[in-house]
């Protein structure tokens, strides 16, 4: 087998075609937003956040994740065959609100689809290199996220010195509801010892669960770094692409609709996606894909 | 009158006695938060997003808002009546999210309640004297929070050469659910054309309406801006604080109970917080104070 392409079937066949074909109505269809879980909630809070009227389709394909521990031809097929399932529910954008999966399949969902692919990758690295003062930036993120060399290779043409620093435990105490206490703040000050040994100005929160522990975060590497959010970052980048391209509706008297896709069960998305959005998280159904 | 005693009855009076006494049951009292108005909603999930397991109580004066208009010893009359409030519902601390209240009763409330106060401006200003490269950084704000100078002085002792822009629009424009289009663009870019002819490399959101347009901000300002968010910035003081003082649950499995309570009529609260915050704001109820 070729590396990369794990689904000879999914690359044969032709992407699907929306349901709502674009055109004059196209700025009425809603955005796609793909996680492999639930970190890309705060992702899609986000962009709700800065574009209240927009509808949004949240799929979180929780019946592979995570997708960290597979190999990456393998996550390539899985997003495509998400990213395939959102199109063809009609929407306008897609946001693969995941870290891994923007790795695997960026290049080739933009070459698979007609509407815009925003991820969260480089949105944060470009924030973080325009605002850094010394040019040593850290970032924190999954095993998955620091093989990919993502960061890396969205700053690589910036005189941006990047530090790595993994941090397997945070997404677990995230999903267990513990962002306080001695055990995840010693647990952080370890993590982060290194990176401000390197004398970093600037850190990357480069998964998206982890803007819920910026408090722990915050309180240990104190208030002369600046903190880049991808989450925050991959938001304003959905607002500026969907401006520049006339796609944002102009009706703000739309009353819209959000929904919640899961690829599990659904139950227990809405109870975890709770736990970590309080009641943002509502409405879930449960689909199959693939 | 004498300036700032508005209300001597007030003055004259005990601080009231908390329901709940401190003690060992201390760290279980719930969080109060305060504003005028609507704009320290984004202060209050912020802290819930960081303290998923704390209590909170959130009250809005509405009944009483827009301070910005009125009287500086007003304002402190009604800030100390809505914290009294608060704390003879026992909370353990007071987040004053309201630039205007905090300008006009920080000291006041310092005096007067045994609990941390905590508030917006501050934490703000320390994190934009932090992060800052050239030392140029603006504030956008009401001109309330503008005449108050409260940026200017929590900048003072710093090297920060602080540019003050009034936006008297955006809240109006965040209440009425518009974020985006063009004449929001066109509105902001003349605000924000003074600070950019300024060469700011830091921008304060001085307001806690501001965070929900941080798209249309971001768009205009550009990657090499940092935005500081006061509702962020004051959330980590708040996680800071508590966790400083040992004020924080231990028990991970509580069930939050997120009170909203507003001076004026609670569905119309509802309704506008809602539309700001999504359903975040639930369980509203009215009270009366003063």
């Amino acid at each position: 087998m070729i590396d990369g392409v794990l689904n000879p079937e999914l690359d044969a066949v032709t992407p699907p075609t929306p349901d709502a074909p674009c055109g004059e109505g196209e700025s009425k269809a809603p955005i796609g937003v793909f996680d492999s879980g639930f970190g890309g909630l705060t992702v899609a809070r986000a962009v709700v956040d800065l574009l209240p009227h927009e509808d949004i389709i949240y799929l979180g394909d929780t019946a592979r994740a995570p997708y960290g521990p597979r190999p990456i031809a393998q996550v390539r097929g899985f997003v495509l065959e998400a990213l395939d399932d959102l199109v063809s529910r009609g929407v306008k954008a897609l946001v693969i609100a995941c870290n891994t999966g923007s790795a695997a399949a960026l290049r080739d969902a933009r070459e698979r689809y007609d509407v815009p692919v925003i991820e969260v990758v480089v949105p944060a690295a470009r924030k973080a290199a325009g605002i850094t003062r010394n040019n040593r930036v850290g970032v924190i993120c999954t095993q998955a996220t620091a093989s990919s060399l993502a960061y890396d290779d969205a700053l690589g043409a910036s005189p941006v010195q990047l530090v790595t620093q993994v941090c397997p435990k945070l997404v677990e105490y995230v999903e267990e509801g513990i962002t306080t206490g001695p055990e995840i703040l010693a647990t952080v000050r370890d993590y982060l010892a290194p990176l401000q040994q390197a004398g970093i100005d600037t850190l990357v929160l480069g998964c998206t669960h982890y803007p819920l522990l910026s408090g722990v975060i915050s309180y240990v590497m104190g208030e002369q770094v600046a903190l880049v959010s991808s989450s925050d970052e991959c938001a304003r980048t959905v607002f500026a692409e969907l401006t520049r391209l006339g796609l944002l509706r102009d009706d703000l008297d739309h009353e819209p609709v959000r929904q919640f896709i899961t690829t599990g069960d659904a139950e227990r998305f809405q109870g975890l996606g709770r736990r970590l959005m309080g009641s943002f998280v509502d409405q879930v159904r449960s689909t199959r894909i693939g």
